[in-house]
């Protein structure tokens, strides 16, 4: 039953793949760990069909037997299937994670013991707040009753949760009413309702360069076309921006203002000012992921949010609890004008109708507490962000790690464009660790590697002095190279 | 800011208008109405675009000024933005309900205590079952604690209710085990991500007529195309699956085996084995939702699951939580093979990452008491299913109104063509009902409405008047016809 739905051509792989997977020896294997790593990070989907070993073995310059060999050890490993006549397509194996395999799937069970105290460094996140949440969900159950005589379904949100979030965007300088609310199961679900209702496809979608994988990845299930725009050392080129809105005419700009993922960077306020006035003025529509703008551990306060200039209704901001509260409640938002939320509202009836009451009754209450939940993430985030960057002095000095004064990472520099390799060598001592080109749209960045400081101190001090080992010694002549100008 | 996204050319519009709308009297306010009915049951989706007033009135075969006031009339309602060189595209107003709109939007927020007890026959759900629902949330929120230490992410879904769901398919005659299921945001979030996973654009997907118009709704979202079998007044005619799958291939088939919505039809054991046999040898694959299958409230008993019937993994099993307990709670899940799932979760985890933790917990409680729930829900719609019958009888006895042995509505069939202007004659007086083209992709079914058996009877019973005072007379030569087979 299982079939190919989608198809990557010859030349649309040899991008994906960019330079950084050859290596030196056995052409096969680092194909095949190339391969394994765009599955693994969702750059390319389960059920594509993948070209054939004589187109691959062309666009690639590699033997067409080279081509085969990695095609039958993504067999083995469990990631490709093949059927007469049909061709192969890439699926996902039964047990991930394991020797043979180069990574677990994306997201592991928050059930599993084990898994919270892994070396797994491909997940932002922290544990909840203790007891911050459980005693606001002993509130939301409280208040539970009085909504139990209706029929349960709340397209735009409950009331008193859209009130709560218009309240907070008001508080942090974005003046925010209730019906500008629409509340969803998270921001990356409400990046998708937004490209939804706006993006049909083949539009251009504006991105930075570096992006979020997962930003990249529901902009190509929109079937609209991302078009990158690089972010330099000191953040945002509104140059850039303009001449790409001129030429591209993209239908939406989608960035990270605060504490960017994955560079940490922040965009300043002239520059906010800057790039809202281009969008508004081209019909871009310019929309901002905040996951992160209640996350400043330290340095310069931050601009006013990005939704605060240009024109009304230029922008939408997308926020969320995510990151600022706790994984496991599902609670984003949508601010935009309330025909448009009115409209995201109807379309959302079509997707999965609503947000359940009890997860927003569990938001509402946080909402009371939001000073002490934020600071708390704030504190842990700071030690730990302080303990990652003394790992890495330590276990890997020619590294170079841009200091971040907020968010979740730090986006490390390899002295060579070793990425793909140190991941894929990681992943097989189980280490997890999202290499670079995982946040490009062309297979760049093989010199960077995410490296989130959400885990304990010690776990970190362990994964930093893992990867140093596997990473492989700076080669002759590409001597460490001057440090990048500190964020923000 | 607002813009068109999509396009409906004339002949798609005047295909989804059907002839129902006309009447006699001013056209132009005949096709605002009819144009309204489509946007608010979301057959038309807001941002799309209009044709010109020739065109439609070309296609049509009414005066281009009467086109031209009905577009006046739906941008005075709010329905309708234009600008200049853009044209015209469809929106949603500020306010809906009032007299000047046909409708309010499709889910009115549950924490309006006013909505609770309006006459809103558009929406199928009950209030919860309390106390059950408080309790099994007092339970969960004691077990929470355990689960803050995570990061709270579980694409598959909480291990506990994977487990739970596998344990209560099994029991019900479909063998389960937890890595066959995916947990959901409910039915509709299921259906979406089966359809992102399997069916790409242009793909047809094969539906019954009449269908759950969100069903349709998601189809359309996908950019998929639905093609629809009629079903008949005994239920499905397998032949007409099989002709239709050989003429047009479909990636997929959706049907509803228990209790039908919209006709409260259910397929027997011989169908089932013969659509789920023709579907697996045409590579079609066959997705049954079961959002109604735990609500028989007499009659004969239901043949096994259909996911039961076939070669394995031939047939994906959607279910949901949200009518056998209550709307509120958000969660339903996929049943299919494990690698199938395992794609699922990964296409989830760039959908909207996973579903909150305490509202898995909450479903997990509910389990333990499953036969309590599903028993509460029952004896309730048993007699208010027996009350709607007794008010249609009294206040419309020229309408048929097969009888249903579960589910939560009537298919009533009108003496006429009338359901369009009969459903916006209500809304007039705010009393919500969904017409029978809402269920179709061509605008057929003029002569049926879905009236749910969900409000207490006494509003039941002062719809069905005021409905039924509402309704033209039956037409001469046109009696009431012969009654269709008794359902199941």
């Amino acid at each position: 039953m299982s079939r190919a739905n989608r198809e990557v051509l010859a030349p649309a792989l040899a991008a994906l793949l960019g330079d950084g997977w050859r290596r030196p020896g056995e052409a096969s294997h680092a194909l095949a760990d190339a391969v394994r790593a765009l599955v693994v990070d969702g750059r390319l989907a389960a059920r594509t069909r993948v070209p054939s070993e004589r187109a691959l073995s062309a666009e690639l310059g590699i033997s067409r037997g080279a081509v085969s060999r990695a095609y039958d050890r993504l067999r083995e490993d469990g990631f490709l299937l093949s059927a007469r006549g049909a061709g192969s397509w890439l699926t996902l194996p039964a047990s991930a994670g394991g020797a043979a395999t180069a990574r677990v799937p994306p997201l592991p069970s928050g059930d599993d013991a084990d898994s919270i105290r892994s070396l797994d460094l491909s997940i932002a996140a922290l544990p909840a707040p203790d007891p911050l949440v459980a005693h606001a969900a002993e509130r939301a159950v409280a208040v539970l009753p009085r909504h139990l005589a209706g029929h349960g379904y709340t397209a735009a949100g409950l009331p008193a949760l859209r009130a709560a979030v218009a309240a907070r965007l008001t508080e942090r300088g974005l003046a925010t009413t209730a019906d500008e609310v629409l509340v969803t199961s998270g921001a990356q679900h409400a990046l998708n309702l937004v490209l939804g209702l706006l993006a049909g496809p083949g539009e251009r979608v504006l991105v930075d360069a570096p992006a979020y994988p997962r930003t990249l990845a529901a902009i190509r299930a929109a079937r609209a076309r991302a078009v990158p725009v690089p972010l330099g050392a000191r953040g945002w080129d509104a140059g850039a921006w303009a001449d790409t809105i001129r030429a591209a005419s993209p239908r939406l700009a989608v960035t990270v203002a605060d504490f960017h993922n994955p560079t940490g960077l922040t965009m300043s306020a002239a520059a906010r000012e800057t790039i809202a006035t281009t969008c508004a003025r081209a019909g871009t529509v310019l929309v901002v992921d905040e996951t992160c703008a209640e996350l400043r551990l330290d340095g310069p306060a931050l601009p006013p949010p990005l939704g605060s200039f240009g024109p009304p209704g230029a922008v939408i901001t997308i926020g969320t609890m995510s990151k600022s509260a706790w994984g496991g409640v599902r609670v984003g938002w949508i601010r935009a004008t309330a025909r448009t939320v009115r409209e995201l509202a109807a379309l959302r009836a079509t997707v999965d109708m609503s947000s359940p009451v009890l997860d927003q009754l569990l938001a509402v209450e946080l909402f009371k507490d939001w000073d002490a939940v934020v600071a708390s993430r704030r504190s842990l985030l700071k030690s730990r962000r302080n303990a990652l960057a003394a790992s890495l002095a330590e276990h890997a000095p020619t590294w170079h790690v841009p200091r971040v004064h907020g968010g979740l990472s730090f986006w490390v520099r390899l002295p060579g464009p070793d990425a793909t390799r140190l991941a894929a060598a990681a992943a097989r001592e189980g280490l997890l660790v999202v290499p670079g080109p995982a946040f490009s749209v062309d297979g760049t960045f093989e010199r960077h590697l995410r490296l989130p400081f959400t885990l304990p101190p010690e776990d970190l001090d362990a994964a930093v002095s893992r990867l140093a080992a596997l990473a492989p010694a700076s080669e002759e002549g590409q001597a460490f190279e001057a440090p990048v100008a500190e964020a923000v």
